[in-house]
């Protein structure tokens, strides 16, 4: 497939953009290393910009500061952030302090953006002791094994999963983190061979690296309950996949059928985005948003979001309203749950389908229960009144918490603001 | 229960009534015989009257000219109808001539109608040569064996069924024509006994009178998939409970129960009419009513009309419509089907579910057939519009033949019209 190469141009960074790259990173590290003491073993220039596997226009520099496992976690925590912010301030760049699993330095030199963090050095096989440990020991698998080829297959795949929404293992995306697309083409070897393994991949598909089998004398490994199951060879634990949706997992299985079907440049170019404007050509439900204020960031509210959502939907489907789809996502300021309801407004009765007439011990119980009965097709029936004649009803007594729904920390659903479109 | 004997009193016929209708009987019976040659063997008075098991103010009186088994058809049609005209002409009756299984003479002699019905007497076990055949038998089986004290049980049963809306074994109807009620009575012995066992009846209860075992050394009992199977003394081969719907059966087993729960007067009187009207009592869906001139009478026609709403509803359903109920009726001039909609009105848009992204053969042709197509919890799926947004469009389609529609021979679809409640 020849046009891959062509592809592959428009992803590949220029050798210009590599060496400049790279440079800045270098000029980083010998500044921390220069204001660094002797407990700080290594400072290393990690993530795909430092391994070749980056995109072009990815700007990203990511920096660790390896400490010797002895040295406290507070001094750790301190020094690392002195060192990068030392570091950052002598190139004159601006920074911010962020925290994973402890703070770290998000800098800013010139179009580069650097995170220095901090991580204690261990070996293979050896316990972490932060969770950021492994990077340094993928990093360090990960150059090993990749030559210049391998490396521009795992750019084909990265685009082509950027073109799909799926690449990105973070709340929001539930995709492909990068480290995963490394493992995958070092174990497939390239990006159509993945694709060919790719299409026939079931739900539970299990991929072991066969360099596990050199790394451990007998690996055991774990079970998970996940759609794609990748395991680390830093550490068999972890699912390097566990991020990864069901949902999207289908897709990747579907469009690797669908590309070695029809090989096509277009997948590689917004094929998501042209395939949501083909889907939005159509006639359109009832669209109803619940709108809350946004009071923290993606990663902690997305999951909050999405259990708010389905327990809300339940609420729905048991007041007999349907929808076409529910969908949440968020801006700078707001989160949104969205749905497109095909029924949302019901004559005020229903049908209650009570026992069958034999079972006396049920009908009795019916009967207590019930008014306006009757039979139909051998069972009790009875007409009631319905609590939501209309969807809008409902969802604003959800929002005046006069119904039951899941309890979510960081999103107040008293603060919640219902919008809808006109129908036509 | 003592009331049971004050509803008796509502229900039974004065001795009065019954000497009089006797004797209108006695007359027409006499005027035959004296019109009638030796082809006639009998006249026999027959039917509940006849049996001391009719209801208050119930004036049919059924006559049959009882022909010996040698005489042709032709003759027996003829000379039935003249024998059958001259009596109610000396008698200064009206007639018309009525079609069974042959001509008959329907006349009216002051408030009595009178049914003259022609057959041919044959024996028990002989086989019948006309339909009608069997009556005269049925007679002669029962009056051997109802006393007094039976035939006040049998009119408590019928009252309570006509109260329930379930007596007449006519195809509107379909409940329990007068001779299975009098067989129910000689079994259980009495209408509260009969309710006893009826509350535990379960569908396709089987019922055999202990008299068969006199009458047939080696009876036979036929298969019968019908709710309830009450074989017929006088044929084997035919289940008396025939008509019985499923539904009625179930509303006889249950009200058995309810009754025997709260024995009440109420049961007796309209019982029926007042559940309707408490059921009544409710908010309304979307009512609408498609309206066919009667071109034959209700025996003809509701078989028919019931056809024809099951195929409109199988039309309904698949295009994602529901409806509370749907129902036939017919007035002197026209039919109806009737529906109370739920969901009438959708969006311009569906949801069509695909095979799982993992069946490729079933996503190829799935691909070949649907554009707009995405992937949802692990299956291929598609947009599409509708065919028919509203109700009224789906049944304006209906009668403008352009969906198919169970064939119907004596409703024409052309000539319906759509009639519906503006919802409020």
């Amino acid at each position: 497939m020849k046009f891959l190469y062509e592809v592959l141009e428009d992803f590949k960074p220029s050798k210009e953009e590599i060496r400049e790259l790279k440079e800045v990173a270098n000029r980083i590290i010998n500044k921390i290393k220069e204001f660094s003491d002797n407990k700080v073993l290594d400072v290393l220039f990690v993530g795909s910009s430092a391994r070749n596997t980056n995109l072009k226009n990815d700007f990203d520099i990511d920096i660790f500061i390896l400490f010797d496992k002895s040295t406290p976690l507070e001094y750790l925590e301190k020094k690392g952030l002195e060192f990068g912010i030392k570091a950052i301030e002598s190139l004159g760049g601006e920074y911010e302090i962020s925290y994973a699993s402890h703070p770290y330095v998000k800098g800013k030199v010139g179009k580069y953006s650097v995170d220095i963090i901090p991580c204690y050095q261990i070996d293979f096989g050896e316990k972490i002791i932060s969770a950021v440990d492994r990077t340094p020991l993928h990093h360090k698998f990960l150059v090993k094994r990749l030559n210049n080829k391998l490396c521009d297959e795992v750019r084909l795949l990265k685009a082509f999963l950027k073109s799909l929404n799926i690449y990105g293992s973070d709340v929001k995306t539930k995709g492909f983190s990068g480290y995963l697309c490394e493992l995958l083409i070092l174990k497939y070897k390239s990006f159509l061979n993945l694709l060919e393994n790719a299409k026939n991949w079931r739900l539970k598909e299990k991929i072991i690296l066969e360099d596990i089998y050199n790394l451990y004398e007998n690996p055991k490994f774990k079970e998970f309950d996940d759609p794609l199951i990748v395991y680390d060879p830093v550490d068999l634990n972890r699912n390097v996949a566990s991020a990864l949706s069901r949902e999207n997992f289908c897709k990747f299985v579907y469009y690797s059928w669908l590309f070695l079907k029809n090989p096509n440049k277009e997948f590689f170019y917004n094929y998501y985005k042209k395939e949501e404007e083909k889907l939005n050509k159509r006639d359109r439900g009832f669209i109803v948003k619940l709108i809350f204020p946004k009071e923290e960031v993606d990663d902690i509210v997305y999951p909050q979001l999405e259990k708010l959502k389905k327990s809300i939907n339940s609420q729905i489907i048991k007041n007999d309203f349907t929808f076409l789809y529910s969908k949440c996502y968020t801006d700078e300021k707001y989160c949104y749950i969205e749905w497109e309801f095909l029924i949302y407004n019901l004559p005020n009765v229903k049908l209650i389908e009570g026992p069958p007439v034999f079972n006396k011990s049920r009908v009795e119980s019916f009967l207590k229960k019930h008014d306006k009965v009757f039979i139909k097709d051998c069972k009790l029936c009875c007409y009631e009144e319905r609590r939501y004649k209309h969807i809008l009803d409902l969802l604003k007594d959800i929002l005046n918490k006069k119904l039951p729904i899941a309890k979510t920390k960081n999103i107040d659903i008293g603060k919640g603001k219902l919008v809808w479109n006109q129908v036509t």
